[in-house]
């Protein structure tokens, strides 16, 4: 899983984001092989002068210490998908558009050069900025749950999560993504009789057993919910289904993981409720139901005053989050959390992922107008 | 899958069909490892001096040339499944029966021993059994069906195999089962469009689709037919289902395997055409099917003169065999086939397979009865 270390590179803050973006890019960092550029980036900020830095793992943890009223968490991951052919980044002009490519141009390194790029103008002595600034730089967000370097932080060092809003620089087209969806996955296992399927007539088949609840799944209506103004639509899926012995036995046993994404209105046991009571039928009948992993969602908090402004700063209007970030972890605590970066959603993790060139600035000013503002 | 080869045991085809039966059994011979045991079984033949006899591979071919009207073949594998402990034999006494425990014992080394006694008694000069024999004692039953013996017999030998009846000695508890049904596997794949489970609305998920596929299998009424007077009942299962990609992903494909076992009124191309119609609506909405293997049933073939007297030579009705089995091998070349054996079909494969005592000199006895009888 992990990449060779490689040497630190020079991080040049004062450059712009573009350089910024393609010195990250051009810094592999595999999850699990961050540490080489958590150096770096770690280095940086010491050298800035007006931060508190501490590193926890791989992850850097920097913070200024103003009294602004307002304290506001940025975070980004810093590590990638295994890099696929496609380093060092090269620049295109495809459609029009110009676009730097490359492994983690998108997901996420664009966002950390915009957090740099913040850190560098509102992390030095003298700066004044109108909120109270944390960056998270963290390691292992792209494998895992259980190595997720925010997790770490939030239980090791959760005092540094804490302020008024979290923004997640998780690319969205330049979009705040507000809150995000609950995921739940559970396995349905229906029991069966094994027979040789000459006489299957000894047996029960288990497989036959799943009928019902393919059936209650494929006639599932999935609810649209509205909230604070967006909306989110859930959705009920089997993302894997299994049986079978051999070519001539009767199946004793089928298993069907189902994967139910829900609005933030429903927490994580609203959500598990919801499940069984769609089955009820099946569980009558002798089906078991395990849950194998869940994660709440994360309410938009878009009438929060702190949310409201960034919106507002953005100049375009929010949209739901649909699918689970780390923006639930900050949620958990009662922080509201948005997703809002440079990258392009749609191509993280694949081999042309690339950003293009004139989302980086408007995402950089529009988080330097907010953090500007006189509104805090 | 082999056994390391052991050395050839001696066999003595004068001992009785019990201490036969145990020689064979203590001669382990997995499937691909019959070689030793084909070797003795060889040479035994050769000493009685009244056989042609030839090897194939591991398979031994005798027959007698007396030009009598009727022609029997008797066929018996060699190998085994798997060694599960249950070596080398044991007898013991359980539930009031006294019983010849190990690996082999019913699946079918008692049915070779038989035919070993046989040999000994009609296959020296002088003897004049009422119709001529021929003998195939084969290896690689257990395993897929192109390594088969008596299939590469067919290919390769296939006059061997006329006669004006088979009987296989697979254990059927010294009963007269009539032929054997078909089998018919297919896959039947349901298409999806693969998407993120958290936006499952640009998907369409494949493992919902195979709903109605099992809807169909849950509410087959499967036919009872009969045949000869034998009562054949089919079955038709899912033996195996499979789709998914990941957790969070909408599956593109369902593959769903279906068993057919069938009447032996059908032929195969029958069989195919009732899946289809079956599965029709299916099919009409784009699920694909593919058939993985095919084999043709055998009729009981009960009204032919020389199964007739047969199954009178056995003091007990016949029944259907339900499963499929080498006769329909022979019933491809037009050659009326049965099953009649000592051992316990219900055994076979199991680590505590035996084969009750009792039922061994009866099966001879029953054989030399019908081979020297005057009715041929």
């Amino acid at each position: 899983m992990s990449a060779p270390a490689e040497p630190a590179p020079e991080l040049d803050l004062t450059a712009d984001v573009l350089t910024l973006t393609r010195a990250l890019v051009d810094a592999p960092s595999v999850s699990g092989s961050e540490g080489p550029l958590a150096d770096a980036v770690e280095g940086a900020l010491r050298q800035l002068g007006g931060l508190d830095v501490e590193r926890v793992g791989d992850t850097v943890l920097a913070r200024t210490s103003l009294d602004r009223p307002t304290r506001i968490v940025l975070a980004g991951h810093l590590d990638t998908v295994p890099i696929a052919g496609n380093l060092p980044s090269w620049i295109d002009t495809v459609d029009g558009e110009d676009r730097l490519y490359g492994c983690g141009t998108s997901d996420m390194k664009a966002g950390d050069a915009v957090m740099l790029r913040l850190a560098a103008r509102f992390g030095v002595p003298g700066a004044q900025p109108a909120r109270d600034l944390t960056f998270v730089f963290y390691d292992n967000e792209e494998v895992e749950a259980v190595r997720n370097g925010l997790g770490r932080v939030a239980r090791e060092r959760r005092g540094w999560l804490y302020g008024d809003l979290a923004i997640l620089l998780e690319p969205t087209d330049g979009v705040v993504e507000g809150g995000c969806q609950g995921t739940l996955r559970v396995v349905l296992t229906v029991p069966g009789k094994r027979a040789h399927s000459a006489r299957s007539w000894l047996g029960v088949n288990a497989v036959h057993g799943a009928a019902g609840i393919l059936g209650t799944l494929a006639g599932y209506a999935a609810r649209e919910v509205e909230i604070d103004g967006l909306l989110y639509r859930e959705g009920l899926n089997a993302v894997r289904i299994e049986g079978g012995v051999a070519g001539n036995v009767v199946p004793d046993e089928c298993r069907v993981t189902v994967n139910f994404r829900y609005a933030p209105d429903r927490d994580e046991d609203q959500a598990e409720a919801h499940v069984r009571e769609v089955f009820a039928d099946a569980l009558a009948a002798g089906v078991t139901l395990e849950v194998t992993d869940s994660s709440g969602g994360a309410l938009p908090g878009l009438s929060e005053p702190a949310v409201a402004a960034f919106v507002a700063a953005t100049g375009q209007p929010a949209r739901a989050k649909l699918g689970w970030t780390d923006v639930a972890r900050f949620a958990a605590f009662g922080i509201p959390a948005l997703n809002y970066g440079p990258g392009d959603p749609n191509l993280a993790h694949k081999a042309d992922e690339h950003v293009r060139l004139d989302r980086l600035q408007p995402a950089e000013d529009a988080l330097i107008a907010y953090l500007s503002g006189s509104d805090a």
